[in-house]
């Protein structure tokens, strides 16, 4: 909607500057006019809101703004041709628009923002005194105003803002249709809040729906009684959810290329840039005859220090993951182990109660400095982009939360090799992580909010007059004091997802590694997680601000994570069903344990042909791509040869030259 | 070389009519002038050689003459913004060149031949009479020329012909070059043999090189005695193999994709066609507003239709694979056990030598049977393209020769847990393979030659003078003896590579798969492998006729294939230490079969993690495809996008009106 001049302004972003005492009355040298004066300058929209405790600048950018912005930050936009090009204004109707009907994708449309409004700098001949607050500030030439503002505390934040509109429409046909269950508006998600976010709904949505097969299955089991059958039952529910589970995320793999198709993302993006030892020389993809042996000799040298770095980085990033895997069974596997142990020969409640909270509060510390050793590490690898480092840092921390998580179940499954023991604790587990979590996750922002605004009334009650009720009356100054969609671990690299996704993670692995030994635990989980996606929409919608879009089109490292946990579980199970069938006495141990094994086997092939079996693309989005990209192709086939071949002549004539 | 009409002519195909006894005296109603006149209006040079038994007709086709059919076959290039585009004559300079410098490949050259041998159709306005050795024939108006001379029995065969320079280069640089051991001239190969055979001789190469560390390792632990160090030194030794595997087969992938970034062929060619429900119909990529409707209707309609027909191919593959195990199972694996059985039992070596006969005679059968059920169950299937019902018949055949070369040394593994029978089993196989096969190989096309020479000249000499000794003067004639390069199963489908790969495929599960058994059975393969280079060259080049070119530029199934062997070999070799083990009666079986399987888990679990810590794609092949096409993108990305939205509004217009 943004990008239509003609239709009401949404304003986007925010810059917060705090509230001044003294109001300059030179209005050319006061800090925040010049601030609005150069974002007019830019070609922003501005509107000033003035709050109770801080001021706001809020921007709305036409679509000429964002497109002189794309064009200067070279944004690559999906064309008709099913080629990435340089974003040109003149040219916009070769590129491939939103599902909404716009050029710019919200992302997009954020990078845009976030360029102009760093970028702007003093392009007059001298250097220009501002005044705030009776400060005085010098913006020397070339200097980038809005980073030397922040660095004066001037600028107090620059934020993303709620499109008040879309929201509300989102709210209502989202985050409150609890009826819908598992359906969600994935296409308006998307355009809102960028395609990672939306791709977590549809993950989240999807996983829900399969989920209900095995809880259905689960729930059987449980309540009837198979009598002398129970001993078959339970193999073959293993069997089936194992199934499930691989067939589910070949089928989300599907899924992810389905909705890739519909936005105008391309799959390869984040990956097609490699690392960069170009140093800007361009060579020559057909070299004359006179250049070849030198630049033969060139491309044996490039390649080389090509491969160079590559190994270089392989070997940092397994360095790294062996210090994490060693560090955690060192230092991470003794503590668990021994809080297990020690839980299980304490006899007093008291004791019990105590050391659980000793535990709980030291596993904090453990995590919290796991993570920031992880990021750590991390910022040495050369991974190729963010999200690459964003992958490698869930995995590493997911080591931790795996170890933290499961290490104590395995104990208890191994010590007792009984079921019943083993049912109560995962009972414990799952009741508590998802009552207590659902229940942090959501009110622990509120409480943040609530907080913030108290703090600024009291400021304002104690300096003002006192027992007047204040009313935030601003919606922006609302938004400012709401909390960020931020990760407990890793701030540097990951936002609220991190979170979301891990605690779908440690579910899925909690279900699917004990399923023999709980099968019930799938309607609990199927439960939680249709709460989950209303929970999860209202505190994006509702309770948190706007989160920064980012760029990536799939699940990532979590995927991955799920296809682990699914190798594991059929380890476990097929562990926990030969305990059992050894434990009850009722198989001799050779054939019980023959047949597990080529059970294991069995499966674990089908996991891995699976993917053979059913590829990751649907062939009707192939098809059609293939038709539409073909299609334009061949539509402007000559003229394209046309351009190329002149373009190659021009570059043969420079190189001989 | 071709190309260049400047310089000599290279005849590349050849038309071979019979001799005629009586001579026409009216040229212009001989049969064999106006197929040459013809030949010459499309544009071949053409040369005439009278051979012994037949008249040649030698093509050439000058680079015009390809372009144009090129042109007309809109067959698909790849340009240099990494786009493939259909070729047009007048724009030679926006496509990629050959390595050799050339415009077209030897694929792309067959195929503009064959488009243009059986493309000549009667364009005058009357049928014309055609006389031939005093038989008449009446070419329709608007019939094809070669059809019907084929039909006729006058044309008797279409084949391309050995370019003599090239081939007497190859023969010196490659096939004589022993002393190179597995280095072999690889870009050469390409560009007279086409992508396919290439690679094949590229896998071989490197499969031979990587085979000399294990084949060392094996030596090692064959001549030095270990003592008690012994079984220990084994499972090292199967960990260490099972890693080699593991590595070379990721390898392979990487080394097959710089191969194809020298070469210009595109990776997904094959697969991004897709199957075919377009029928004629075009739908637009942005349609207008009023058309948004129906068009939604009707993608939905089309997304269905694609996705039955995706369903449905798959569940015929699917259909078509379960048969195949199941026959397998049921026939073919009673009838092996049964041989295996009676070969122990049977006590005299007469009756277990007739045996073995019968066996070897109803084997054949048995595979040949098995490959035409095949065929005919593959025909049955929407595969995509030929490459792709290849391969799936290189899966289902190979589940023939699996149970065929395994079964019976399974057999004799599990009977006698005696590792000493096994290894004789084992070297029995080896050796007889090797030899009798090399041997067969080689010796059989040439016996075929010599025995269509010796025809010839018999059949010559009962009509002509006798006793006179009657020489081959043409080249032509004698490779028109030579025999062709073809498969010994599913002739309709694979050529010579299919055996030349089965071989390389039961070999690598012979070694891998009873590694633990057999430690110098890797040294058999190597040395038997630097063989098979030279003589398989040897057999290309010298015995048979030159082969079609195929397109596939990847191993294909094959890869596949040996994936599996190394999943199967973990699990075989396991299996063969844990009887080892339990046999010497030193370990209790309790750790010492845990340790195993802990063993196996984590060889699978590497097995399958291997491939995400290297990818299949070297970083400089990556980053020098990515500076190339967008170094040229970016040269002409403003032309590029005036012209999409040039086309993309005229586009829109029509669809308005």
């Amino acid at each position: 909607m943004n990008e239509h001049g003609n239709e009401e302004r949404v304003f986007e972003m925010g810059v917060v500057i705090p509230k001044r005492v003294i109001q300059e009355e030179d209005e050319s040298c006061d800090c925040a006019h010049v601030l609005v004066k150069e974002f007019e300058k830019v070609g922003f929209e501005v509107e000033r809101v003035i709050g109770i405790a801080d001021e706001f600048i809020k921007l709305a950018a036409p679509l000429e703004t964002l497109g002189r912005a794309a064009a200067e930050l070279q944004i690559k936009k999906r064309t008709h041709i099913g080629m990435d090009l340089q974003f040109e204004v003149e040219e916009v109707e070769a590129f491939v628009k939103q599902p909404d009907g716009s050029v710019f994708s919200w992302c997009e449309r954020f990078q845009c923002y976030c360029h102009l409004i760093y970028g702007m700098v003093n392009n007059s001949k001298s250097a220009k005194d501002l005044k705030f607050d009776g400060k005085e500030i010098k913006w020397e030439i070339g200097e980038n105003l809005i980073l030397k503002l922040e660095s004066e505390n001037i600028v107090k934040q620059v934020f993303p803002l709620h499109d008040e509109k879309k929201r509300k429409k989102l709210l209502k046909s989202w985050a409150l249709h609890w009826w819908h269950f598992t359906n969600q508006p994935i296409d308006e998600i998307y355009s809102y809040y960028g395609a990672k976010i939306a791709i977590y709904f549809a993950f989240l949505g999807m996983y829900t729906r399969w989920l209900l097969f095995p809880a259905a299955f689960g729930l059987t089991l449980q309540l009837i009684d198979f009598g002398s059958l129970k001993l078959v039952m339970l193999p073959v529910f293993f069997v089936m959810v194992i199934l499930w589970a691989i067939m589910f995320s070949q089928f989300w793999k599907r899924k992810n290329s389905a909705l890739l198709a519909r936005w105008p993302i391309s799959y390869v993006d984040a990956t097609d840039e490699g690392p960069k030892i170009t140093d800007g020389k361009a060579s020559s993809w057909q070299p004359p005859m006179e250049l070849m042996k030198v630049l033969e000799y060139d491309r044996i040298k490039e390649k080389e220090a090509f491969q160079k770095s590559e190994w270089l980085g392989r070997f940092m990033r397994f360095r790294n993951d062996a210090i994490i895997i060693f560090s955690i069974i060192c230092l991470q596997l003794p503590f668990e182990l021994a809080y297990a142990h020690l839980y299980e020969i304490i006899g007093s409640d008291i004791i019990k109660f105590g050391l659980t909270a000793v535990y709980l509060f030291a596993i904090q510390y453990i995590t919290k400095i796991g993570g920031r050793v992880s990021v750590k590490l991390i910022m040495k690898e050369n991974n190729e982009n963010t999200e690459k480092q964003a992958d490698s840092l869930v995995y590493k921390v997911f080591g931790l939360y795996f170890m933290q998580t499961y290490i104590g179940i395995f104990y208890h499954a191994l010590l007792h090799r009984n079921f019943s023991t083993l049912r109560r604790v995962l009972i414990q587990r799952l009741l508590l992580s998802e009552v207590l979590e659902n229940l942090l996750e959501n009110s622990l922002p509120y409480l943040k909010y609530s907080y913030k605004k108290y703090r600024v009334r009291h400021k304002k009650s104690e300096k003002g007059a006192a027992g007047e009720k204040i009313q935030f009356t601003s919606r922006v100054e609302k938004e400012y004091l709401k909390p960020r969609y931020s990760a407990s671990i890793g701030e540097e690299l990951e936002d609220g997802l991190f979170d979301d996704f891990l605690e779908l993670a440690l579910q899925f692995g909690m279900i699917l590694m004990f399923a023999c030994a709980f099968p019930p635990a799938f309607v609990f989980a199927a439960v939680n997680n249709i709460m989950e996606i209303r929970t999860d929409a209202l505190k994006l919608l509702a309770i948190l601000r706007r989160p920064v879009p980012r760029a990536a089109a799939t699940v990532g490292a979590w995927l991955n994570i799920f296809q682990f946990l699914i190798l594991m579980s059929i380890c476990t199970n097929c562990a926990l069903l030969a305990w059992l069938y050894d434990e009850e006495g009722k198989w001799k141990i050779e054939p019980g344990l023959a047949a597990i094994l080529i059970m294991e086997h069995v499966l674990l092939l089908i996991k891995f042909g699976f993917s053979r079996f059913v590829p990751e693309e649907p062939a009707w989005v192939r098809a059609n791509r293939a038709k539409r990209t073909t299609q334009a192709q061949d539509m402007c086939s000559k003229k394209l040869l046309r351009t190329i071949s002149g373009v190659d002549k021009n570059f043969a004539e420079k190189k001989l030259k």
